[in-house]
């Protein structure tokens, strides 16, 4: 008989009743029945029920111990009675006489309990993160990623991926966030930095002649914690193509994220066929941001020319002075308070903006000031022209336009939240694309990139020379799932010439160009192909995927908000010698923190 | 038709004859034909010769660019005529006439060539290595890099390990090479410390539950350069299993790297069924190290009992005296001249050992001064004791055990090379195994740990209370291919218990202990798991299957050996602003290296 087990906590079944095994597991539960001692043994495969007799030595052993000790029980697998049938549990058919029982571990009192999962203090869950990953839900989590990770890998391999492996001690790259920098001990005086993404490298390996690439990449960035985002490190699906269309980086990668999403879906829909397309410009307007949440049915209109020469004053001189009116609609509204409303208003004038204007309507009948003002004709026509119905409410957002996209777009999440009109159970994907190149910069007074420079625009060099730059789109494009933006991508920038015109554009020289972006625009001088790609966050997706708002759920070992490895210690002070052999000193009020231990 | 391909380089068969094409690549070279251009279209998957009739606006064109531009072909496909077919090319049956050609990135003059294979210097390879990467055989390496990973990867998935990704920004480990350290900004004087590789996170996820894991692991060691390890970073096969007996270990193990060789031998064998299990001091005996190449098929004997009391004075006397003698066949020499053996001898002194004995036979017939000294009788007797055929010669390493056996060792190497004994076309594996717990400190007087002070002592707490620590063995053991050592790995002492008498037996106290390795020891008083586990090197496995002695060449993006990033010019100087973010000035001469660019 093996030293350990025989079976694993999660294997045994009615079929097994009669054979001698041996399990090893943590103590997960302890019960005494009548003098008769029940023990949940438990392992990363699932719960056994031990018994051990009333007068046993077993008993007497397994009573001395703690819950979390590890033990290994020889015995026999007998039948449950009809009643002690637990159709819960995989094993829940059988249960374990504990023959003998040897303790491999005895566990200390715990600082945290690993049996159910009411909340404790973060800092206690992270510093005794081996314990907190005991738990069940912490524990599905951590192996829903891994099962998420390697279905990925397998979906990129079979599109034809290749992964590699890029460095992680490398140079600066301008990605724009802080970088990690790493102090070389061979090169006094110099830094390596952790890489922020491997966007170089894997336009490098484009030019390289390597095809597909693809690589679930540590990406580093010292920025401040949010939900969403780690602190320190975290990773993403880089990938990039080679000789690509936009249409081929969308049809290579949207079976790879419909396919993961599906097969982790778990009862809930995923986006069928080809993920809606979204231009950055009709987003801005109908969902009022560039990261819509395709399960809220509420669609803002544009209804600034609507109010035109109307008789509601107030919008019509704001039209009139080059403002915008944005209505949010409020379906099935007929039911709801003045207070529903009223409370809206209040929550806009929380967030700094102005007001939220509402007309009620209940049975066809107009409601609220801005009802009265416009009048009923008025409504009805606004309402026929957004295809309302006669219980729909509407939102007003007006001001200047960006303002009251963004005010509109909060409004419609809020509406749906309120309304329950979002469904938790459907993922609804969508690509943003066509983003603008170049934008007006108000306070330079001078045109800029609006996002990322080294995209290629839409019609390339003869674009560039002949267009009006405000009205040049990119090859740029974002994924979006239930308003999370996954990633950005792009079809890149490959041609020198284009390059030094489009920066042109925004006021850079050549020499600029050439300084600042050496590696690429050198790499690009010996043959580059037209290569694009993108990089989902893969923290992000198993965040959806586990149902997960906050990012330490589905990280194995997080660091705290602080950029703390609480069960590490790290960061740690660290001794003068090491200092000095990377020819740096701690300044400051910090430098007392260094202990002089050499 | 696609923008820039209906088919890559690769692709084209007899069967596409009469098909209008589109193809896009690098110009890999051009040839002139009597007026008819050829060029030898590249990308990822192959090439395909495309052929510019005399005159044609194509031929104009292609004949304008340079070596490696990147241009896309629209043509149709011709059958070769009989004697241009090129079996030895996938594409080899046809051409593709150019109708149309369009440049996407014209090339400048190259500072490396692509076509060919010519040495070039290793600084240009490096600063250029998206040129160097295209190359053929780097090319191949690096894809046979990926498949090895992905292999390996599915493989330990198939075998039940699941993948995490543990922290790479952490704290200072325990694992005896210089750290990679990071500054913290938001805890100016701490430091992070880059992984030496995950060997506390493994432990701890089996602390945690999980009960296979494994890792394709980067790992930071901030050490010198050695032509089987990259300066900087490297990866490995990290791997860890609860609940497991050494047999474990190795059943789990020994299918996936079987496998993986198996699967990219190409014709080369590979050790078939269980690998040889080598004990330590055997290993030393027989082999002269502890990671004996068994492709070789020399076995060294202790033959210091045969010389003792023998006539042969100066044998008998070293062995009277404690010393060893140790004996290298060297099988069928009849025909090797004497210089053969008294060029062993000069090299044996050339490293700086007392010299290398040797006995000549032909035909039964000895020859040489130990033979003479010895006599005929004994040294037939001797041979007969080897198991030694009248053609074969001996070796012979006499001294101190360490220094004979070392040079033995080296002996049995060189003898099996100068002989053509080793078989490139094998992988031999072998599992090290029965390390010594404990060695006796000849400097210090005192006994102390010979290897891994965290591994499990055979016998557990009882060998350590009863048994002479110097008779106490490990369960540790060490992966062995061709003579290259992958791993190093053990069943871990997961009991405080035994781990305070183990080091108390070394000479450490409890409160040592409790400070040095708090992490560790305070998580396995929550109830630990037994565990195992080892860490085969990637690098390593995929140098012997490219059958490259740099490991350079199997690393897409790797340092020099001055630990620099030529292409990406890393590490590089940062500035005071940085720096002061981060709390640290740079010291010494190298402050001079930080430019005041704030």
């Amino acid at each position: 008989m093996h030293a350990y087990r025989t079976h694993n906590c999660g294997q045994l079944r009615a079929s097994d009743v009669g054979s001698q095994v041996r399990l090893s597991g943590w103590i997960h539960r302890k019960r005494d029945h009548g003098g008769v001692l029940f023990v949940d043994l438990r392992d990363h495969y699932g719960l056994t029920q031990v018994v051990a007799a009333a007068g046993s030595e077993s008993l007497k052993l397994l009573d001395s111990l703690k819950a979390e000790s590890v033990v290994t029980i020889t015995g026999d697998v007998v039948a449950r009675e009809g009643g002690a049938v637990n159709p819960k549990l995989a094993t829940g058919e059988i249960e374990v006489i504990a023959r003998q029982v040897e303790v491999q571990s005895s566990a200390a009192e715990l600082p945290l309990p690993v049996a159910g999962e009411q909340e404790y203090p973060e800092d206690i869950r992270l510093k005794y993160r081996y314990l907190d990953l005991r738990r069940e839900r912490l524990h599905a989590n951590i192996m829903l990623r891994s099962s998420v990770i390697a279905s990925i890998r397998r979906r990129m391999i079979e599109q034809g991926f290749t992964e590699f492996q890029t460095p992680i001690l490398t140079a600066s790259s301008p990605e724009g966030a802080r970088d990690y920098l790493v102090p070389s001990r061979v090169h006094p005086g110099k830094f390596y930095a952790l890489p922020q993404a491997p966007q170089m490298f894997k336009q490098l390996l484009m030019v390289a002649g390597f095809d597909r690439y693809f690589q679930i990449a540590p990406c580093f960035r010292d920025e401040d914690a949010r939900a969403d985002r780690s602190p320190g490190e975290f990773y993403q699906l880089d990938f990039e193509m080679s000789f690509v269309t936009q249409d081929d980086v969308f049809n290579a990668i949207e079976p790879v994220l419909a396919g993961v999403f599906r097969e982790f879906a778990n009862g809930r829909s995923v986006t069928e066929g080809a993920f809606p397309r979204i231009p950055y410009r009709e987003s801005m307007l109908k969902y009022g941001n560039d990261k819509p949440d395709l399960r809220n049915p509420i669609v803002i209109s544009d209804v600034g020319e609507h109010f035109r020469d109307s008789g509601f004053g107030l919008f019509a001189g704001l039209v009139e002075k080059g403002m915008v009116v944005r209505a949010i609609p409020a379906p099935s509204t007929a039911d709801k308070s003045r207070k529903f409303f009223d409370e809206m208003n209040d929550w806009a004038r929380g967030e700094g903006y102005a007001g939220l204007g509402y007309a009620t309507r209940k049975g066809g009948e107009w409601g609220g000031p801005i009802a009265k003002n416009h009048g009923t004709d008025g409504m009805d026509k606004l309402a026929a022209e957004l295809g309302l119905g006669p219980d729909d409410g509407i939102f007003f957002a007006a001001g200047k336009e960006a303002e009251a996209a963004k005010l509109a777009g909060l409004a419609r999440t809020r509406v749906g939240q309120q309304l329950g009109l979002i469904d938790e159970n459907r993922f609804e994907f969508c690509w943003i694309v066509d983003f603008p190149m170049f934008e007006y910069d108000e306070d330079a007074k001078k045109v800029d990139f609006s996002h990322n420079p080294f995209s290629m625009p839409q019609g390339g060099l003869e674009a560039l020379e002949t267009k009006d730059p405000l009205d040049i789109l990119a090859w740029q494009y974002d994924i979006v799932c239930n308003g999370v933006e996954l990633s950005s991508g792009a079809i890149r920038n490959h041609r020198p010439d284009i390059m030094y015109k489009a920066f042109a554009i925004a006021g850079y020289t050549q020499e600029e160009v050439d300084t600042n972006f050496a590696g690429m625009i050198n790499a690009f001088k010996f043959g580059a192909p037209p290569h694009g790609g993108s990089a989902p966050g893969i923290d992000r997706i198993v965040m959806l995927l586990a149902g997960e708002p906050n990012i330490r759920e589905v990280v194995v070992f997080p660091m705290n908000q602080k950029a703390e490895d609480l069960m590490m210690n790290a960061p740690a002070p660290v001794s003068l010698k090491q200092l000095r052999e990377l020819s740096i000193r701690v300044v400051g009020k910090a430098a007392a923190a260094v202990p002089d231990r050499d």
